[in-house]
């Protein structure tokens, strides 16, 4: 069984992200927002961290799970839920499905995070592994739906979508009188729900993007006017390596201004600076954005940048920086 | 030449933690304060960790060393500070002094934490190493006054206390109805003026301390009686190895309930599972108040708990847990 699969293609509307707003309040944590003078000297701009690393589950993705799940409890529409993920949207569906009291089923790749495989299991996720290719994520998540299990999707979901762009209305409270709004971009499910709210809500802003060079298909895909749906992915950002969603594509097409490529030497550079900086573990995902700035510096000279950190689930004993 | 020194044996008010309050709000990070659903059914409490790890330099020193410093400014006394630390009382006066365009001087034990050496370098102190002992602490620290040097104690004085105090006026705050304020115990700042804020702030609260048996000298003077002022010192928490101060103990005496002594074991055990439920690292010192609540959970059973999570400063290279 598809979910809401009649909505899965609806774009969504800024008002359907209040809406989620509502909905999974209680169960979100409100993150909070750092800043650093003496980072923000070293980057040049005024640059606040929107914390999902300290979201439950210790991502963002527990927002749109939350979101997704709470529409099915107001549909009437019972069952197992399942989805595959490299870890984050896991986790989030797994601890969402238990507090809504239903059992989940994750497809994961067999090299997924060890970190994130343990946190799947905690919540009480049930996993099943496949080898690393989004043929067979696919492929595993198709036999679970056979089975009668409803699919959450990560990110190509309108409901999905609507509960990641929680974090910026909760961004633009925190922090009035954003230039820019900064978000890492995998499957595109963040930035869209991203881009959405901050057109809403924050005047003249511009939205950016930021993207593993190793797995460049959503810039790829901008540059060729059509999204492409394959990619050589090769990047330490174990988060990002899915292809752009074709929802989340015509959203970041029309809302979205840039979106930057990083170096894999950015993303670790950008890890160990906000573990210096803030003393924050973050993971490769989450530090493209500062790489972004660190390596296009003069897309954010002076401006006032607000940059969603996505997580925080990172094998200590694989630490790319010491 | 040493700061202030009429006053420096006040026991402070709660009004002066007030006025300190207002004097280094601008300076000073609100901390966010988190809470696990997940954790708190394992602990059997409501857990809210206020968390001081995300303070500017990494800990709740900096607010004590802010108001140190700040109301050396109102009263005209112009020179360069120093103190003597292990590393996050170092750290804050290098950075308030520097933000108050002073030069700062740090005596630090030559084993201190690569990451807190670092640290005080970072935020503009000048480095003098000395033997790990207390009396060559305060030899250093002595030499240094004696060269002019206006010295800002880093527990056993009057604005210290004051700044620390701070951070429980935010926390209850953010969490009302608190039945418990637990802190970590070293020299006593932080629970000398978390205590004095929270008999003012929080009616019928208790105030529990959690140190080190490794270095439970408070526990030792409290059940003797008086201060003692040596200590066979043997713990991983690095933070929390000085001898309480002499007005420290006096207000610890008369204002906590409690001082809990946690094994070496249980803070490691602490550190793996805020890390784990958190996506937090926080240096040993921290988690002990985690240690205290696992090793004493009949002291905090189904009671709401906010307790300070002193800082974040840990080497990632010598982390006692994966």
């Amino acid at each position: 069984m598809l979910m809401n699969n009649e909505a899965a293609g609806k774009i969504p509307e800024f008002a359907d992200i209040l809406t989620a707003c509502q909905r999974i309040n209680e169960e979100i944590r409100t993150t909070p927002v750092l800043s650093d003078p003496q980072f923000n000297s070293m980057l040049g701009c005024e640059l606040w961290l929107k914390c999902e690393n300290l979201q439950h589950t210790g991502a963002f993705k527990f927002r749109g799970a939350s979101n997704a799940i709470a529409v099915l409890d107001e549909n009437d529409i019972t069952g197992d839920v399942a989805t595959h993920s490299s870890g984050n949207h896991g986790a989030a569906l797994a601890l969402a499905a238990s507090t809504h009291h239903r059992r989940s089923w994750i497809v994961m790749p067999e090299d997924s995070v060890k970190t994130k495989i343990e946190a799947v299991r905690r919540n009480g996720g049930e996993i099943i592994f496949c080898p690393p290719t989004q043929r067979d994520r696919e492929k595993g998540l198709a036999e679970l739906v056979a089975k009668g299990c409803i699919a959450i999707p990560p990110y190509d979901h309108v409901d999905i979508i609507c509960g990641q762009g929680t974090a910026v209305v909760e961004l633009s409270e925190q922090c009035p009188g954003l230039d820019i709004v900064l978000t890492p971009v995998g499957g595109g499910g963040l930035i869209s729900g991203s881009a959405i709210a901050a057109r809403a809500l924050i005047r003249g802003v511009r939205v950016i993007g930021a993207e593993p060079k190793g797995a460049a298909d959503t810039a790829l895909s901008l540059s060729q006017g059509k999204r492409v749906d394959q990619y050589p992915v090769d990047t330490i950002a174990d988060g990002l390596r899915a292809i752009v969603g074709v929802l989340n594509f015509e959203i970041i097409r029309n809302t979205v201004n840039r979106v930057i490529t990083v170096s894999e030497a950015g993303i670790v550079d950008a890890m160990a600076l906000v573990w210096k900086h803030f003393r924050m573990l973050i993971e490769p995902s989450s530090a493209t954005v500062i790489a972004a700035i660190l390596e296009s510096p003069e897309d954010f000279s002076g401006s006032r940048v607000g940059a969603i950190i996505s997580g925080g689930n990172v094998d200590l004993e694989c630490l790319p920086f010491k």
